[in-house]
């Protein structure tokens, strides 16, 4: 088998480890945690069924990769929780060195376009990325909302906690902030999100 | 919130059933089942790094979304395994309804959209559905071959009907079904895979 596509099959396998790496999110109906390829899998269906929504047009096929490669560094750096404030100071450092073996495995031109799209995604700056945001803080918010907010039960999280971190959802969509702040709102009224 | 804004959101919600649909192909590593959700984040990813190797063009953006759909009918079908007869012969029946009910969700332009996607896949016929097919055969097969063919062993498989199945790989990628033979020649050749 040529270098190449020894390489990209290598590279393949390698990322079916994303499948381990367990997330805080539970999946609907108070089912096991979802893990991260499961997570980017919906991400990337939710990409394509909300485009209308994203604040600018947006390049969908972009949008998909960054969607179903943004955690491929969780494999070696681990999945770090949103309201883990101990965790998010070594994510950088620990996803940085992740992201140079695991896109090393691929031809260099496959690893240098993988390794943008990541880098693209993290600094939250194209309409593809910012809108990519949204759908990673929109999905794991819907899961939750349909188990009653039980994962901010679990963490004893609060109102202004979660309004921080969806915050930046209406960079990339306006109208899927709205939807999360009428989300957030319901649940605090049903006492599922301490409103403080 | 609007009607088409709660339907696309109720259908996104609806399939993270996908997630506990599990499929007789075991992660690499010797690992647990592998769920539908999984095995077409895998297939997605994929779809982008072995492109090039598509006997024709092909449209990626459609390619990878018939990657993300084409098992979500399973939702209400449940998983077919390649190689069981019995289950083969009802799968069309079963998927019919399932698709009608689960596209059925969407607004009608989004359920139409996404209901001839599948049926294009399902169809065979375009340089994209080929492709796809080529990577919903090779997927399983790399975390297969990983794990010293123990899915083949586990259903008492053989190289013909192994070969059966894989055969229409080469109408999406020769490339792909050169790797695939010589994958399942070397199975053969380690006793992972009886040569009959």
């Amino acid at each position: 088998m040529d270098e190449r596509l020894k390489k990209q099959l290598d590279f393949s396998l390698e990322i079916d480890k994303e499948k381990n790496i367990f997330r805080q999110t539970h999946l609907s109906g108070h089912g096991r945690r979802e893990n991260d390829a499961e997570h980017a899998w919906h991400m990337a269906i939710m990409a394509y069924l909300l485009r209308e929504y994203a604040n600018e047009d947006v390049d969908l096929v972009r949008v998909m990769l960054m969607c179903l490669i943004h955690d491929i560094v969780e494999i070696d750096a681990g999945d770090t929780y949103a309201f883990d404030s101990e965790g998010l100071k070594t994510q950088r450092e620990r996803e940085g060195r992740a992201k140079e073996r695991l896109f090393g495995l691929l031809p260099a031109d496959q690893g240098t376009e993988l390794t943008a799209l990541f880098e693209e995604f993290e600094a939250y700056e194209t309409p593809e990325a910012r809108y990519a945001h949204a759908l990673d803080n929109l999905q794991p918010l819907l899961l939750n909302n349909s188990n009653d907010g039980g994962d901010w039960k679990e963490h004893g999280v609060t109102a202004s906690t979660v309004y921080g971190r969806h915050r930046k959802t209406r960079l990339g969509s306006e109208k899927l902030f709205e939807v999360t702040d009428q989300l957030l709102k319901d649940n605090i009224r049903k006492g599922n999100l301490p409103d403080r």
